[in-house]
């Protein structure tokens, strides 16, 4: 690398998520020389990225370049690159660009799409958890509009209008809600030979309600909202198989032609490399300080780590709210550190500011200070607090723009279907097999 | 195809670009049975495609759904797919999507780039026609100084901040100015190793002006600006080779991590079927009505086409005013005809409203009337024209905001580099090797 070692303490941040980028910015005045290093050149809002899935947004909508965040921060270097290994030994990271060695390491490098054995669902049912993702399943989703207009028969029109979204979560319910809105709002009149208000949205979950980590009514509530809207929910339903042509569940299969996965999601490898043991779900279990068990010098945050909070012994749900007080906590503790050599470190805990997820055009569950609520009032919550915590004016700015112009409208602004299939250079794949087509 | 014969004449239009789509739109109320077929879903402002190459704008602030576009024509119906051949014995088009018969055939297919016999060249400097196209540049222009910045010598270091566009027209002036000022005034502080004011944009051309369609005050007056910007001009300047490491041009060898192609398309494959001469790059030698030699139930327009206008003798020139006119005109043309069997067809006359090429902030330069002029009241029209024609409000009111908030700020809004390389999973292209990645 680069850059020369000043004596100040070297703090090593992997990821450029919520944690990391909130623990980048909170050293920003603070005594070490900071190196952020994510494999992407930009932070994405993830909490919105169901609306690029759904052509609402852009992706530039929801996201902000790394070094335009910290470019003010004179203490801290940016690296476009991937992170192959820690070595916990001699404190280094080997990354693409090479070795840098650090004092203090900070893991953020979230979590991906897990398919619980069964890999080969991977290409039949996109995650969601990068833009890429939601540019693929934004592109199937319109094409599988396209492919019905032109379908010959009605088995095949019927499949092709059948979108099937496994897990009930937030980013579950949410893409639900969004598809049978645009389905039966929005492109009907674009079509001639099909009714897209007959399209089917299936909602599967193999536990026993919708939104299982909410509270029971705000389970309820949503349960309601989508049902009403017509979306189909299939619950206590585990996925037995995933092809090309649908899903299964116990004694069902649908036959559908766009899968999304949205049901679960392991911890980055990189926590493999630390020594230390793993929960059942492959996260690091952290100290109450966040540290690492025998690493005081390491910090595992956001997804990839299993969290309790120290005031009330519950675990920290892995949403953004939770990763972001992560970050500033650690760049808290480290700023003291580096400061004086202070004796005991402060446990981490949290604050609850409430938990909301969004289901359609004015439709939404929140709770927030221990009230559950929904509809109207959960929705305008919903959206001031995630245009407000968007990074950067600019972002928030547009982002209300879009969604005020939808709403009046009722169009979506990002309708594109792009990339190309280098078989036919026809209809094509966002991710076709050329690299430079 | 589903649709049924009415009976009413069938007009099949090939291609969703300006002259195919001006022209469908025309049809809006005629006695005719419309069929629009493009492979992208969407129509794109072509002008402003490098805007996107630039990371100012996003894809979907200069694109249209075309299916939106013409939704409340009831006559029109779009199909979205390849067309593999014409057969104007028959009268068929034959697509992804089947055969499809017409009494009428607008063909309005474009161009793509052509690298004069050195087709090895392309996958070392894209051109730039389509969304796909501005989403590589983008990316690999944004890659160039992440690269540049952890460069491990000097040489590979000048190597990525040089930037070569090959071909002087709008498009090469356009992405020239735009990438100089980048390099000079957006990223600058967001670097710590490189100073990227120190980046090269190189614009090289054949002929021995910038801008060689316009007005030769105009060519001054831009070669002025570039240079004055910091932009190196290499003119009467054929390229004799394009590699992975750089360009040579006569007598010099210039290394570049970045080529882009601006210097020439030839017309769609499609304009072969037709069984009629064609030109020198390609064309159709169209009638004066636009129709084809000896076939007046069809018609060529736009790039492919080499249309001259009838009251001048002059040929049009290759612009989104040009195609726009030349849709209109055969519309009203198959209007007549339909509603009553008229006898001698119009000639096209071309309203030449004037040419305009932005070069950067504040500058460009613009013929209207006749008159050649340059600077702010040349950028003023440039802007308001661009942004009047891009289809659809929302578009319009997007692209104004964008604008003014990047002239504010000077920040770039679209800034992302998207794509993965499924060699390591890092760093990657928009078009990685895997379907879904």
């Amino acid at each position: 690398m680069g850059t020369q070692h000043s004596g100040r303490p070297r703090v090593v941040i992997i990821g450029g998520g919520f944690a990391g980028l909130t623990c980048a910015r909170g050293l920003a005045r603070a005594p070490v020389e900071v190196t952020l290093i994510d494999r992407r050149n930009h932070h994405v809002f993830q909490p919105l990225l169901y609306q690029v899935a759904t052509a609402m947004l852009s992706p530039a909508d929801i996201s902000a370049p790394i070094r335009r965040v910290v470019r003010h921060q004179r203490n801290t270097s940016v690296v476009l690159g991937e992170v192959h290994e820690i070595d916990p030994e001699r404190r280094v990271v080997v990354s693409d660009a090479g070795e840098i060695a650090y004092d203090i390491l900070v893991l953020g490098a979230g979590a991906r799409p897990v398919y619980f054995g069964h890999d080969e669902w991977a290409k039949c049912a996109p995650g969601l958890k990068t833009v890429e993702d939601a540019l693929e399943i934004r592109r199937e989703f319109l094409l599988a509009f396209e492919r019905a207009e032109t379908a010959r028969d009605e088995d095949e029109r019927r499949r092709e209008l059948t979108f099937v979204i496994v897990g009930a979560g937030p980013t579950g319910v949410e893409l639900a809600g969004a598809m049978i809105e645009i389905a039966r709002e929005v492109v009907p009149r674009d079509f001639r030979n099909i009714d897209t208000r007959s399209a089917r949205v299936v909602l599967i979950e193999a536990g026993d309600r919708v939104l299982p980590g909410f509270p029971a009514r705000n389970s309820e509530h949503a349960d309601r909202d989508l049902r009403r809207m017509g979306v189909e929910l299939r619950l206590a339903s585990p996925v037995t198989e995933i092809d090309e042509r649908g899903v299964a569940i116990e004694d069902e299969r649908i036959e559908a032609g766009n899968v999304i996965w949205a049901a679960g999601v392991e911890p980055s490898p990189l926590t493999r490399d630390l020594g230390t043991p793993l929960d059942d779900r492959g996260r690091v279990e952290v100290e109450p300080d966040l540290s690492v068990p025998g690493h005081p010098e390491i910090f595992a945050v956001g997804d990839l780590a299993r969290v309790v909070d120290s005031a009330t012994g519950e675990e920290v749900p892995g949403m953004a709210p939770g990763a972001m007080q992560m970050g500033r906590h650690i760049a808290r503790l480290i700023v003291r550190e580096a400061r004086s050599s202070a004796g005991s470190r402060r446990p981490f805990e949290y604050r609850d500011k409430g938990t909301l997820a969004t289901i359609g055009r004015g439709r939404a569950v929140a709770t927030v200070w221990g009230r559950a609520f929904s509809g109207w009032p959960a929705w305008l919550v919903w959206a001031l607090v995630h245009v407000f915590y968007l990074i950067g004016f600019r972002n928030r700015f547009m982002v209300m723009l879009e969604w005020a112009w939808a709403y009046v409208t009722y169009k979506r602004g990002a309708r594109l279907i792009t990339g190309e299939d280098s078989a036919d250079e026809g209809v094509g794949w966002e991710w076709g097999r050329s690299p430079r087509q």
